[in-house]
């Protein structure tokens, strides 16, 4: 029986992690079945990958405790890291920049959701504080379906400071909360936005809310003012961007 | 010992069902904590409520299996059914009318996040079919944390036939697919509209697709063409209410 240590699982996730140059990986485990499907993955270009091994889905579900893998997980390096200087270069080349704050959202099917969104909607990046980030990984990573190989996650240790870096650069930021006088529809346009949300129930942290140059709302009706965090990110990012 | 036996749980599910006269009540069920904060919703004006049963937080653990309740959970009657024909008639009075249609879309967090979004943006009920809808309860209703009480769900045996039975009443069936050849910013203004999304991975079936008026494709990147599917939709309902 072979000891598994996975800290990515899920097809989707697995796969894009396999083919990220930047992922060094320990090993792949994978089902007779699964493995039907990666054959031709296996071998990736100018990339060294270990030969898979082979798992019963049995031992699988033991060892990822129940999580839903597809028959298919990996035992990879994280990502190195990614700062917000190379974000604020990095936009000076471009006409428009969207980044997105996370202020001490940590569900991670809800932040796995919003990773995916972020990089469907072209956003350079996701700033999350330090001390109040969950783990890039397992069932995150599974509901990002991949999308954490394409943004990067910046983690700064005090995120009222990030912002005043990222206004002394000429970015604009903008904070998600139902108190905002105008929707997110309203706004002025701005090249280079950061998109600031917090958690479900406590909202934005006031320094955090304080640091913003705008609070917005969504038009949203009496009865329910509020969404679900990925969906308040998912539209924000489209209203932002379309 | 009490024995329990509950179908709604968690604060914002319980309350907005607690206060909606349509539920017959058979029993709440409370933590001594979780009865401080519901102390002013004892009784309701015009309706017959139980008197509360107290119970243990562990009770609660136990006969909800895990399921996090926030110390409140009721026993109730269904909502009573609300037929599209009643819809219909709803939209004759209003300048704008949306409705939404889930194709064979299961996951409970998931719809319970669609009806949340849906109530947000003032649509007029949600249309599921018949034989693959989830139940409306547990952890569907908590995450829809209240909006189960204010937007009705139309059951429906047969998608197509109820498309047909809308577009012969002046509505314009919009389907979410990738395959769109406009993006949902770019289509037409229609006075009565319904949106129609299938479930992640198969995507809407053949025979629905071929009954909407048009495809429409959300404007997302090539490294992550699709969304989550209640991010698709509170995008789609934000896109077409905003």
């Amino acid at each position: 029986m072979t000891k598994i240590k996975a800290n990515l699982f899920g097809t989707h996730a697995v796969r894009n992690a396999w083919h990220n140059p930047e992922r060094h990986i320990q090993a792949l485990y994978i089902t007779q079945q699964a493995l039907k499907d990666f054959q031709s993955d296996l071998s990736v270009k100018g990339v060294k990958r270990p030969a898979p091994t082979i798992v019963d889905k049995k031992e699988l579900d033991r060892a990822l405790q129940g999580s839903v893998h597809q028959g298919i997980a990996l035992s990879c390096s994280d990502l190195p890291e990614v700062f917000l200087s190379d974000i604020i270069v990095q936009s000076s080349q471009r006409e428009k920049s969207l980044l997105l704050m996370l202020d001490q959202v940590t569900d991670p099917h809800n932040v796995g959701a919003i990773i995916r969104s972020a990089c469907a909607f072209g956003a350079l990046g996701i700033i999350v504080q330090t001390r109040h980030a969950p783990n890039f990984e397992g069932v995150l990573a599974k509901t990002a379906v991949g999308a954490l190989e394409h943004i990067p996650i910046i983690h700064e240790t005090n995120l009222a400071r990030a912002l005043e870096n990222l206004q002394d650069n000429g970015w604009f930021a903008i904070g998600l909360d139902e108190r905002g006088s105008q929707t997110i529809s309203e706004i002025d346009r701005h090249d280079k936005i950061v998109l600031v949300l917090g958690a479900e129930g406590p909202g934005l942290r006031r320094n955090v809310a304080d640091h913003c140059d705008q609070l917005v709302r969504l038009p949203t009706s009496e009865k329910m003012p509020s969404l679900n965090v990925s969906n308040a990110a998912a539209v924000s990012l489209f209203a932002l961007t379309a």
